[in-house]
């Protein structure tokens, strides 16, 4: 093995046999989990500013679908990081959970003109496209 | 809040008042935790990947601290990204636990001369400094 | 609200209305949820220690498989004890896919002799039919 | 190794020599281990159902110091579960920072008279405790 690859967060879907990197060509498949890892990351980032941001705003109580949805798309995400890079056998099961909670966290913010919201409706559908790609 | 702030996964120290971005200038802050999100996510790869391949080594047994700092690095940089973008009151606790954790990873790791056991190393340490950049 | 349903770790399904305890009386529900939970944590510890011990293992390299599904098993019950106290929507695909790793992980440990092992297939099978109940 | 201890979460901490069973009798460290995980798992119910019920309040706005800590101690509590059982070197220094935000949650919910705020504040002062007793 060579010292760039084991650099390479990518290589842990290579080793440990789940064969999931079977399917088409090794690079390719470490561009998109590199994509998708750093989409994963925005997409905690955003939508842990979004929640807290939320709770700023001067109708919290408007922004509960939100706030939860935040929460949960933001765990989920970081769960991803970890079931991409240890080479989970769950991880395109995860990968799609984890993109249908994307989705509903981005219609949610989708509908508040907050800066927050747009930004996090943003990072979410980026996100939920870079899971998809891993899902399959 | 301009949008290119809310675009950036730094604003989650900002908002919230824990009052820790006060103690410097908001772009280095900024920049700062953005270097730490990177170091983070390179760590959980790095070290998610040396696991993987611990487990397929000949003598695997030998490996077993490497395996065992590996998952609690991994798991502890995950919380860090969560605790750094949330804006929690236990963010510098917590990135002074996290350096702790990939500096003990980093000293087993650089005792095996597998690639992926150096390069993990590598990544501990990088993450090491920039958690305790957090920390201060 | 009484005091006693608050103090019960159960009401989290019943606020916030995902509507999933509507589907039977809440009583039955909040006794499955507290049998879930404790599943889980049972899970978590039996997956933790088998995992370590099986790193203790004369032939460890023929536990990596092992190894593999008790950390995730370990993991995923630990999300799926939040999704459930939380109220998170995705509470039924997340049980879903928790049953679905700790099916495996009992059916990789049940293959192997040591007391860990047995102990740990035993957990998973128990915690899978708990996962399953709060999935339906 | 006898079945009734590999059945038990507890012996976690017994394998993989960290040495921190050493100081006390080993069933000691697994009665307050047995304290300590189902302290947690109380914790994080109250803490998520607490966190639930705030975003259902009339004045949401006034509950988000108590919304923020219900997340980090949830959380907290959750990884603090897998240190527990994995028998980590970092459990001593992680039981304290899940202390300390159990702590500070705790004073947080005792100032609101809403049952779920009060049942919460229990819920973490107890935890806190457990933490602490594992922490030495």
């Amino acid at each position: 093995m060579e010292s760039n690859e084991t650099m390479d967060p990518m290589n842990g879907t290579m080793a440990g046999g789940t064969g999931q990197g079977a399917a088409m060509d090794a690079t390719e498949m470490e561009r998109k989990m590199k994509e998708c890892l750093d989409a994963c990351l925005a997409c905690i980032s955003a939508c842990n500013h979004c929640l807290d941001a939320c709770l700023e705003e001067e109708h919290a109580a408007m922004m509960k679908a939100c706030i939860r949805l935040d929460r949960d798309c933001a765990d989920l995400c970081g769960m991803a990081i970890q079931m991409m890079t240890r080479n989970s056998p769950f991880v395109k099961e995860f990968m799609l959970l984890c993109a249908q909670a994307c989705d509903l966290c981005a219609e949610e913010c989708a509908k508040h003109d907050h800066d927050h919201c747009q930004a996090c409706a943003e990072a979410c559908r980026a996100c939920s496209r870079a899971c998809m790609a891993m899902a399959v």
